[in-house]
């Protein structure tokens, strides 16, 4: 690839002081990597023969990063149910049945909805994630591939630890290291002592981060207390299973405080998911509660049936608002908070803050440009006082995404997926999802107790 | 206008039983009155003459109804404080430095969005609206106009009843029938009881509607108490604030039992604006409470500094979600019924239900068209045990809208703004704003007493 400049109106860079550079210019080097940042007049003059990309009524930004996604078929097929509940009921059985060309189909459609809506860096926790792979190589994004695995007598139907340690040994550092394969689990319920224990040495062999789900729901809690006798977090660490060498965990929504001291003793990111929260009534995490500890907070827009779509500005706007709702305080969550919780944020939730996450010198080109010539930007007043995070948070859409940038690559132009047919990604889910639901209904059918559980 | 058929993969009608027609298509006459909808198959038989716009990959639902909005040019100025502060710190004192042209420039802004958004119709509570009535006018937008009155020697800023009646008798009725002119308060505290008596009069004798806000926040409720020792709506009642031919009120996020009896008594109905109640932290509405109670909801996204776009797919979303978490109950407030409160319900809540709000006939046609070949609609699943309407709640945004028709006129194709050039109104906005902030911020300077209350 050869170098080039990316010219844009404003350049938002995320740095440690949120600078704002009107009229400002990323100069991105041979290897995909940002050579220089600076005003445009600046770059122009330092770096005379490098060809420049003007992208005029568009502004640059670090793209943003979705710390916790599930690929999935099943948006708008399972709604309305509390999350225990709707486990058993649609997404249980949706696992016992599916097939890996049914979960690659899913992982392309997942990835190519997310380059559309400017994320460049995506945490799947998935099935059969071989697929996953070739989805993130052939499109370009960057992914962290978390399966999801269980390994108890109850849950015999995920991925499991030896498929995780196929992954990690095929696929971690792939396609470029735009790919990392780190150790997943579906949740501490989901798998006997024995395997905990093996998860964390399989995380530290490999030097791979662990990701797992925890105090999403009360029923959570409430069922660790009664197992346990201690809160959820206190049961990962008593039972070793922060002790990977990143551990990465979803929703904590239902914290005491001795548990976000703890999450800030060992370091844990935290995936923030508000439209999942809402949507599923699980609640609303104490997410400035855990800035003020230090811990790292990313957004993530959990999966097309929780959500039901993958776009992280709307996460953005929703982390806002539900802040603001639940505390009862219109001045809580600051946008700029926000912003960086869906970038620099992210990226230190995932333990990857030198290499993505904000527009500095030697960090990857993981960028977006966002539209500024629409009415969600007007009036349009750029400078350190002016409304671009104010709108980027609170009324930008997926759609005003104009032009996706990983590792320098453009994989998203004038709003269009470059790297395949979209239109093809979507007709192989929609011709998949037919007999997946069939098979997943005759699971039901014939598995009586499952229906008689939903009938209590 | 010669009549003409709209083909569509999906018509959701949205009448009263919610009906879904697979390859259907609607018969649009030469008055832009609805004249059949059918299978597709049948009204090509009945009407084989008429020709046909064939809307592959996309379904046809009635145009979105926004129930309580403002013009404004504020957008991501006016951020995180809660609704008096507000009031005082940003809104106020842009009110009083506000010119006609501004307030013209802010409507063209706010039509065009809202109409390449999917709404067909808005409720504007905004200033000097004759300007308004030629945006609304010459954009194609259904429009009831509101103008922001105060009559009060503290509020002496805004709109005046006198200004209200001449804009009735300009322009209710207006622009073939597309325009109505209410008569609008600020709020009650933002009048006189004298005033509050002329309003009622001048609604009943020019047979036009009222629209106010009311019981937004709790400090709304409290004052309301001290003031006449009983909550905000009694004290509507009370003083003969109900007795409009038709009453709106905005907001009634915090309403005690009583209340919501005296709503639905009175045949009141409600613009409920979750995104808006989130970001200044009002709170949560009892919107489950009441729909049981029979009163009319519509959904609404007030002001675009409350917000800050004006989608009204957004606001079905975030009321889903509002409505899920305030009462952790995963199953509250079912995609339908937000589909109707979007629709056939804001109808009803603006009196409107037998001219707009679904797609039957005779009714206006008022249609937007969506796009289906999207990830945000896959799967795609048709018929009456189909994901259109969770998907259309939870996943579409303003940018999945294609086409929007008012009055049979198409006014949005192809996603672009066929009635005005949307560049030029985003200009002029861009144009108008710095000499308005320097306005507002002399009239801040220059009147320390407001800036004393502040500091309290």
């Amino acid at each position: 690839m050869d170098p080039f400049i990316l010219h844009a109106d404003f350049v938002l860079t995320m740095n440690q002081n949120n600078l704002v550079i009107n009229d400002g210019a990323v100069l991105i080097g041979g290897s995909g990597r940002i050579q220089a940042v600076d005003k445009a007049e600046t770059l122009f003059k330092n770096h005379p023969d490098v060809p420049v990309k003007r992208l005029k009524d568009r502004l640059l930004m670090p793209g943003l990063i979705n710390t916790h996604a599930h690929s999935g078929l099943l948006r708008g097929t399972a709604e309305g149910l509390p999350v225990w509940e709707w486990l058993q009921r649609f997404i249980d059985p949706m696992h016992r049945v599916l097939t890996p060309a049914e979960a690659e189909i899913a992982a392309y459609l997942c990835y190519a909805e997310s380059l559309l809506a400017g994320t460049t860096t995506i945490v799947d926790m998935w099935r059969f994630m071989q697929g996953s792979a070739h989805a993130a190589e052939e499109l370009g994004i960057r992914a962290v591939l978390v399966p999801y695995v269980a390994e108890h007598p109850d849950h015999d139907y995920f991925e499991t630890l030896d498929s995780n340690e196929t992954l990690i040994r095929r696929w971690h550092g792939g396609a470029g290291g735009r790919i990392q394969v780190w150790v997943g689990l579906e949740h501490m319920f989901y798998a006997t002592p024995e395997a905990w224990r093996r998860a964390m040495q399989m995380a530290q062999h490999y030097q791979v981060g662990f990701h797992t789900h925890s105090n999403e729901s009360r029923f959570d809690v409430e069922e660790t207390q009664r197992r346990y006798n201690c809160r959820p977090v206190e049961a990962l660490e008593q039972f070793g299973l922060l002790e990977a060498p990143h551990t990465l965990l979803a929703h904590c929504v239902w914290l005491s405080e001795n548990e976000i001291n703890l999450l800030a003793r060992h370091h844990v990111g935290v995936a923030h998911n508000p439209v999942s929260n809402m949507k599923l009534a699980s609640g609303a995490a104490p997410v400035e509660a855990l800035l003020a500890q230090g811990v790292a907070v990313g957004l993530g827009t959990d999966g097309e049936k929780e959500n039901n779509n993958l776009d992280m500005f709307e996460e953005m706007k929703t982390a806002s608002l539900l802040a603001k709702l639940s505390k009862l305080d219109a001045a809580a969550l600051d946008a700029w908070s926000v912003c960086r919780m869906a970038t620099i944020g992210g990226a230190r939730a995932l333990g990857l803050d030198k290499e993505i996450g904000s527009i500095e010198n030697g960090k990857q080109a993981d960028l977006i440009a966002v539209h500024t010539d629409t009415p969600h930007m007007t009036p349009l007043l750029g400078g350190a006082d002016g409304n671009l995070h104010h709108n980027l948070v609170h009324a930008v859409q997926g759609g005003d995404v104009d032009m996706t940038l990983v590792a320098g690559r453009i994989l998203v132009e004038n709003g269009v997926l470059q790297s395949a047919n979209l239109r093809t990604l979507i007709n192989d889910a929609n011709a998949a999802v037919p007999d997946l639901f069939r098979r997943r209904a005759e699971w039901l059918a014939s598995h009586d107790s499952i229906n008689e559980l939903l009938r209590d």
